[in-house]
């Protein structure tokens, strides 16, 4: 490691312009007014020149990208470079050095764990005269009902939004990241801790900060309605990649007051993968069979939610489920991507980019679509509008004016197929090239659900087409599989 | 059978006003102005009063709405009034009474099958320079390089269209549901042919005019793209309902040239189909499994197209399909359903309904989904709405004002699940209560592309949103399954 921590380019400039060197307490305002605090770490020669690592008081390291940093200000000058020593704080208090796994266990062995809810048929309760569902639970009289969790785990719990998840909207999705993110950084958003204290007295997330317990989570588990729980997970997945710990999103096709509930099964087997695994990611969890023998999680970006009623609705598309968590409370690998391939890989260091426009479409194509309609969409001002086209990603000539006229105002068009399964592949028909040469993107093997989603993620990222084009082609959190 | 033949009610009142009894030859004008020709034909006393049935040429029976109907007239009085006598119509020709099935085989036992080409991959070559696919092969073309047909039937070939299926169009539904009418009943529309001179004459459609081989054909295949095949499946499964042959849709994921084409399998196993069976109704045959080994016949509206590439990329939904046609040509219903009641029964007699109404859309609910879409759609004339809904069938608060809004323009407002599988179920949730008063109806597990083709069909035939309703919850040609 040289004298500037490894740090180069454009990111050193950042650095030298604040009078900041690796080991430094800093506080960094990002554009948008965030601020954040950490210890200054040092970068890899090889690593890129456009982030900067600073290491939270949590113990976990986030990587800031330089275009997004305001100003950084240094808080305290401090002699350690080498950030690998458990008491590079100088307290003694080695958590932040230490791997978040073992860190988030308590002197019994125990684990944290943080139960979010956000509604749904988890949360809810029958009414048996008239045999509708309404929202009842609390996050922590879900937590009651459940006992079989606390063997597992400690598990704090609280309420973040009391939606069915058909209610769900985008600016939930923004909520609930928030909170995630801030319960992993121990962080408000817009609120600065400085670590230098001893990583105490900045945590300024009420949660983290009222458990008078400053271990980390090993994971965050968020009971949610099913309807549109594959949304949210998927723009968690792209708002929080990179994040240490898994975030696993949990629900229930019967409510947890009758005999055939899954909520319980659903939340033990969450617990369990969080409890065994030690990567980050974005999960579901729900049933993987009709019986009550096997928990599948499946990746936040590749799941869909594939029967209206069935315990095990939720199908991982084009593969197995990531994980498979047994009655008996093993946790293995599924058996189609043993080497993880497919699961969501950590990045250069947890960077989270907890934005959307909503400036876009889904237009599914059919026989008979009205091309007015996408007109309409066109006219309202959208930035991206994703296809669900037809076989490998077509629509009719019919629609051709539009797509070209879309093409024209800078609209992204993605293509997806409403067949869910397979990839796009619009070289093959005469179609599909004409497509493309409009512009339209062809979007390998996304589900329709979660190009959307990332499209809104991606429009809030990018000044125009060709910037989203550029995040919606990136892998970011393994929405897309190898051919 | 008293002396009326059976008719009472509006059925005798028209036919007394025509003047006309069973046993005379007849030309039905239709409302429309298409005329028919055929045998007044008896009906049993319990059969409904409001269709009149009449044997035409080819042998089949055609029930025909008195609604419909403007005018009878008697083209010559018989005498005849029990018409299960083969020489009923005087002239020895026995074809006319027989049972399709037997009647379609010539004297080596071969029956005749109608290949009808639309276009599509499997009437494709693939460009080797380029890797591209080019549709160039005519129906004859595509008959000669399949010489293992022409051991299970005698096969006439037409092209009707020339299309890839993504270029389908509503309109060619109509071209296409047309012709094969014109096909089965030996009658151009417009045109009338008598059946009392011996139902030779009279066939005006030209093939089987041209073909001089009077003997109705046992099934008709239609070559079809892959992308949008379960449409027009579905088109033809309503707008045909109770046609008294099979119909069967063949397509392509591999063309033809190809050694790894599905074309022939698949064509082949349409025609063995044909062959052994004996009842009506729409199909959709394509390889049933990855090897070749299986060619599954699905219900032509219960299929959807599940996967961009693999040949067995058609799947029956909710269910195993209906027929599987083995490697050694053996024919055996589906698994789940030995006794057929999720198959297309004949109805009262074949009263093809060949109309669609084009101002139907299919709104996609998302989390962010622009309710002043919806709007537009609205104010854009559509009389018919089918949702997609989330889970057991809802849409966010955020659309509530536009449904009621639809809700109050009298359009009908149809519900199905963008889970693809399983039903909905709007009375479990308050979003779905909600959602009901404001008029919006339940389709069961009708798949969504399904009832979309419906909708346009059921517009068609009814003049507000409490017919179109009555309709779409009628089940036609088993596009919704028991519970």
């Amino acid at each position: 490691m040289n004298d500037t921590g490894g740090y180069r380019g454009a990111a050193l400039r950042v650095l030298n312009d604040a009078g900041a060197a690796v080991g430094d307490s800093v506080v960094i305002t990002y554009k948008d007014g965030t601020r954040r605090a950490g210890l200054l770490m040092p970068r890899y020669e090889h690593d890129d020149d456009t982030h900067v690592v600073t290491k939270l008081s949590s113990g976990y390291n986030a990587g800031i990208d330089v275009d997004r940093i305001r100003e950084i200000s240094v808080d305290r000058r401090s002699a350690v470079t080498d950030i690998g020593r458990g008491d590079s704080n100088g307290n003694g208090d080695d958590a932040a050095a230490e791997p978040p796994g073992s860190a988030a266990r308590n002197r019994a062995g125990e684990k944290r764990i943080l139960l979010l809810s956000t509604g749904g048929t988890i949360a809810s309760r029958i009414d048996y005269r008239t045999g509708a569902v309404t929202p009842v639970l609390s996050a922590s009289e879900l937590l009651d009902s459940i006992p079989e969790l606390a063997d597992i785990a400690e598990i704090d719990s609280e309420v973040v939004i009391s939606e069915y998840s058909e209610n769900i909207m985008p600016e939930h999705w923004l909520t609930l990241a928030r909170r995630i993110d801030e319960r992993v950084t121990g962080l408000g958003a817009g609120d600065a801790a400085v670590v230098g204290d001893g990583g105490k007295s900045g945590t300024a997330g009420d949660a983290a900060a009222s458990a008078g317990d400053i271990r980390p989570y090993a994971g965050i588990i968020v009971a949610h309605g099913t309807d549109t729980m594959h949304y949210t997970s998927a723009f968690l997945s792209f708002a929080l990649a990179g994040l240490p710990i898994p975030v696993v999103l949990v629900g229930a096709q019967r409510s947890p007051d009758r005999a055939s509930s899954d909520a319980a099964t659903n939340l033990i087997g969450a617990a369990r993968f969080i409890d065994s695994h030690n990567g980050g990611g974005v999960y579901v969890a729900m049933h993987g069979g009709s019986g009550d023998d096997e928990i599948a999680c499946h990746v936040g970006t590749r799941v869909r939610k594939n029967h209206t009623s069935r315990r095990d609705a939720f199908e991982t598309i084009g593969g197995r489920p990531a994980f498979a968590v047994s009655a008996g409370g093993g946790v293995s690998p599924g058996a189609s991507d043993p080497d993880g391939a497919g699961r969501p890989r950590p990045g250069p260091g947890y960077s989270p980019k907890i934005s959307l426009d909503q400036r876009v479409a889904l237009v599914k194509y059919h026989p008979g679509y009205d091309p007015a309609h996408l007109g309409h969409i066109i006219d309202s001002g959208c930035r991206a509008v994703i296809f669900e086209g037809t076989g490998l990603g077509h629509v009719g000539r019919a629609v051709y004016g539009q797509v070209a006229r879309a093409g024209e105002r800078g609209v992204f068009m993605g293509m997806t197929s409403q067949c869910i399964d397979g990839r796009t592949a619009m070289t093959v028909y005469e179609s599909g090239r004409d497509l493309m040469e409009m512009g339209v993107v062809p979007l390998g093997d996304m589900i329709p659900e979660v190009a959307l989603v990332k499209a809104m993620w991606a429009a809030s990222l990018a000044e125009d087409s060709e910037g989203i084009r550029r995040i919606m082609l990136e892998n970011v959190a393994a929405e897309m599989t190898a051919r």
